[in-house]
């Protein structure tokens, strides 16, 4: 009998978070949940890698470890050093809020799967769209229908999903979209507000998103009780413009 | 007459980096710099967003002021409270140090100027392909060049350049290319080490890094003696995938 599929469960919030326990029990049904995250929360971190001073790895229960780093120190020391073996899928989450649009490009959570990406392992990150009152089950139950279905059918190369579930039970949500990733317009939420010694301070955060309109964008499946699932990859490169810079602009000689 | 273009520049090394100061330089033949930067050395930060504490703004001299946060920080407090008109361009760099390929997902750098595009505004990240021994002057050419076709061309939609000059004098530089993101290969550099009381620590960094071998790459021209010039975009969908999950993964419903 071939053994269960190792697989690597991880967040930015920490160790201790909740929504991290959620999706390890959802992985237990299908394979073998080992738990590497940040000792710490780690929200809004992005693709922070720790370079300046060396990682410290806790056993804190068996399949489960901490390190005093980033979503991404810990994708990069489970595989070098913890695991043991390749796993077959990465999974991170469950965020308590949503990763949609331009937001995703701070995500902690997402960063981790697209780190797992890079390294060459198959991926997913997982979000539960509520803004309070997090109820994991609906997206622990969801993290596991994706988990299957990569294990079954495989991703795309360079390509992880970025799953985002709405707020509520099971049963009230509508179904499934696939997704593209929309655009956050800009509403420069910064509070001001100043220190002990009356100096002007700046803080970044509050108010609220609003998106662009595309019908099949992330924001608006969830936005309409559906669970969005994005593909993303690595590529950043904008390969239009790139045929026009090659076209128009005249320095180019290569 | 019509006042000279304002140009934000930013880094992630921090505000007294030599980089910095050389790429200001070069903005002021072509517009007003002003600098505002993180006050400390913020490499390897990603795209992070400091919400959990707020923000000082330390005026250092006329147009320079530190910011006691990431590059992104920099970018939304300075389009917001700092420079009081918008931009006409926002400048990031110079960094002491190649973002190619993958690696450009780490980089504060790059991320300064995906913030600047985010928030609508014509953006450039430009480094120095060198291991040591940093002479900006070459870059700092390079710098103004882009910056000028900027302001003169304009920018495709939600599109950033990523700018690497090769180290060296600007007369051994072999031209220009514009290029796509490469991919790092991955080979896990991580030393172990311990603390004083013997307890095992790992430290993220070092090796030398492959590049896949497509000759279109940004590592590809670098490595050629060429400035790389690759235009980079907000949207992370694998637009390719996302039609094939459509087709034939079995939630569909949407």
């Amino acid at each position: 009998m071939i053994g269960k599929p190792l697989i690597l469960v991880t967040n930015d919030d920490g160790v201790y978070a909740p929504g991290l326990r959620y999706l390890a029990e959802a992985m237990r049904s299908i394979g073998r949940p080992v738990i590497v995250a940040p000792e710490r929360d780690n929200s809004a971190v992005s693709h922070s890698l720790t370079m300046d001073r060396p990682l410290r790895v806790k056993k804190i229960e068996a399949d489960v470890y901490a390190i005093d780093g980033t979503p991404t120190d810990c994708v990069t020391i489970a595989v070098s050093k913890i695991l043991g073996e390749r796993p077959a899928l990465v999974a991170s989450g469950i965020n308590p809020g949503a990763n949609l649009g331009d937001d995703i490009s701070y995500s902690g959570t997402v960063s981790a799967a697209i780190e797992a990406t890079m390294l060459g392992f198959p991926a997913f990150a997982v979000s539960l769209a509520a803004s309070d009152s997090f109820a994991f089950d609906a997206a622990a139950g969801f993290a596991g229908q994706v988990a299957r279905d990569i294990l079954t059918r495989g991703l795309p190369r360079d390509t992880l999903l970025n799953v985002n579930v709405p707020a509520g039970a099971a049963e009230a949500i509508r179904g499934v979209r696939f997704t593209r990733q929309g655009r956050r317009i800009y509403e420069g939420a910064i509070k001001e507000t100043s220190d002990p010694w009356g100096r002007r301070h700046y803080w970044i955060g509050g108010g609220t998103p609003s998106w662009d309109s595309g019908d099949d964008t992330d924001a608006c499946a969830v936005l309409a009780g559906y669970v969005s699932i994005t593909p993303l990859h690595l590529d950043l490169t904008n390969h239009e413009a790139l045929a026009l810079l090659r076209r128009d602009w005249s320095p180019a000689v290569g």
